[in-house]
């Protein structure tokens, strides 16, 4: 029995953390196996970009020194490229950060927070941190119900959480549903709308949002620079929001949040143009592969706009994740998701999603 | 007017947010200045050492995955060097993340938090973002008034903020008297004990506190790598408590709080002995010459066993800082420290000193 346990808040009592994918090096303790596939974070499988290493060299003489604690040559990038104004942008370490500022900034033990069933798992753990009451409400063919989303919000509501596209689902909303859901807010609720795969979606079917927070000003778009842009072991991200919401989180964030290499990289990966196309180019030649082999091996998926997708494996999930991590290859159980035959494989190199689809049949023969 | 001012917490629509010392790039862009000396934000004036910038180069091909969110290596290089328990370790965003963590896991707007005049700026910041009570107590010649400040003590305090070496005035408890202090405390009063600047002070007189956490439960030393080990720019620092204390503390960070190069730069800092050594050396011979400096000219400073010291200007020090400025120099004011008449200087290597020092002798002549 942990005696400081009471002295923490409530909330915290009962928090479970986050368990993160399992590192490639931890496997590699345990199994002392040499070649890792890990599809299990939604990575970019790309590696270092050359234009972001470049720049990280370039700063290394700076280390000794304090981070630019105002982003000002990011804000300036992001402003140019997404055109929305240097004061409307919050930049956080990962966007993981943006979404905990928001809670920290807005919500306290009497409030609500809403959001849709298998979502992303950072949501309830979030809502548990502060003390506030979770209002999960059920999925529709494992997407948001937006209408029922709505019916929960009440007057004790301040955040709603629309991921799009969700994680672990891969599920894509239809942008006039999303305005009109956000349109449809009363002003005490804030609307945090977590595009962190955004770069992954057609385009054609895409949601541009960030004109939105002229429009609505409760709004805030959460992205990130862990996955399409490659940068997820250095943790920046950044919300989008009025600028009156902006001043609000950028009061709550530590001074230095954003560590300087984070900041000059990911300036760099933003003016890296072909890292992205060939990332996109990369995920939907991966999609492709993986989907065909679910097919013929009889597994049902869920179609996914992000650069993972989630199948069906027709049973307990859990003992083939065991069983692939045997063999070597790290994916994702869902089970804490309410997904308990789904196990969700990130996209990898043309490589090692063939290695992954090798184990899988191995596994599920029983080999 | 900002209309989502009363949607935020009672404690954040009070929030100032912490001013960073201002950076080199922001004068550069505001004087056109090419060279600037910065001593204003206590920052290593050796630059990045070579065993920091190979670890950082081995590490660079990782960067599209996420961190090792338990932090296993350093935390064993920690427990190796410092004779701690790995479970005894938080790893934090800068050790301003620890002091963070711990507020946001213990402190509520019920409470009272007890820090003494003159001390870091963060503590009153931390303590109103959560909207609990301040308790300032007066200080006794710019340190802490252990007395006094146990005194303030009452059955709604939760935490206590002990700077060692203080900032911004660089005064040192004695070990007995920490001790004693900490000893005194009722358990519902969780200790943190800062010793961000430890390394700079002489061993003859240094507080070794590491081995306290197993007789007092409720205490919890911050340390940087910010400082001496010269990583400011990377942000990672750490937390020393009982391993009850640190569980609750790692429920609540972020599971990916610390970034991948910060996490093997870190490791990388604790084995170069000769760049702390180095570092050691040149702050004390800096220390010589500035203090020096001060008496030839009749001013008056604080005795400080830090990598900084607060000279006393026998004026409004702000016009001083103003013209210091013009001339390419950066320290720092401190009146909102309430010590006006103040100038804190950062400890640089022998030119950056001796660059301040003509500066500060022309605009103390009024050129």
């Amino acid at each position: 029995m942990n005696r400081f346990l009471e002295l923490a808040l409530a909330g915290v009592q009962q928090l479970v953390p986050y368990v993160p994918g399992k590192p490639v090096d931890e496997l590699q303790r345990e199994l002392g196996l040499t070649e890792i596939v890990k599809l299990a974070s939604n990575e970019n499988p790309l590696g270092t970009g050359a234009k972001v290493a470049a720049a990280i060299q370039a700063t290394l003489p700076e280390l000794t020194r304090y981070p630019d604690g105002s982003g000002f040559a990011l804000k300036a990038a992001l402003s140019g490229k997404l055109g929305v104004a240097p004061e409307q942008i919050t930049l956080g370490n990962g966007s993981s950060e943006i979404l905990e500022l928001v809670m920290r900034t807005f919500v306290s033990p009497e409030h609500e927070v809403v959001f849709s069933q298998h979502a992303f798992a950072l949501y309830p753990i979030l809502t548990q941190a502060v003390g506030a009451r979770a209002r999960k409400v059920p999925a529709k063919n494992f997407g948001h119900d937006l209408a029922a989303m709505r019916a929960a919000v009440n007057e004790n509501t301040r955040v709603v959480f629309i991921a799009n596209p969700n994680n672990p689902t891969g599920t894509l909303l239809a942008r006039e549903d999303v305005e009109q859901f956000v349109a449809s807010l009363p002003t005490h609720v804030l609307c945090v709308l977590d595009e962190a795969y955004y770069e992954f979606v057609d385009p054609a079917v895409r949601t541009e949002s960030l004109q939105w927070p002229e429009r609505y000003p409760n709004l805030i778009i959460a992205r990130t620079f862990s996955k399409a842009y490659g940068l997820a072991g250095l943790r920046i991200g950044y919300g989008i929001s009025s600028i009156e919401v902006a001043d609000l989180l950028n009061r709550v964030r530590q001074p230095f949040n954003s560590n300087m290499l984070a900041l000059a990289a990911a300036e760099a990966a933003l003016g890296d143009v072909d890292y992205l196309a060939q990332t996109i180019a990369v995920n939907n030649v991966g999609m492709q592969q993986l989907t065909t082999a679910f097919k013929e091996l009889g597994l049902e998926w869920i179609p996914s706009s992000g650069n993972f997708v989630s199948v069906d494996v027709g049973q307990n999930a859990l003992p083939l994740y065991e069983a692939l991590l045997q063999k070597g290859v790290i994916v994702r159980p869902v089970a804490n998701y309410e997904m308990p035959n789904h196990l969700r494989v990130s996209i990898g190199t043309e490589r090692e999603n063939q290695i992954f689809i090798q184990a899988l049949i191995e596994v599920l023969r029983g080999v």
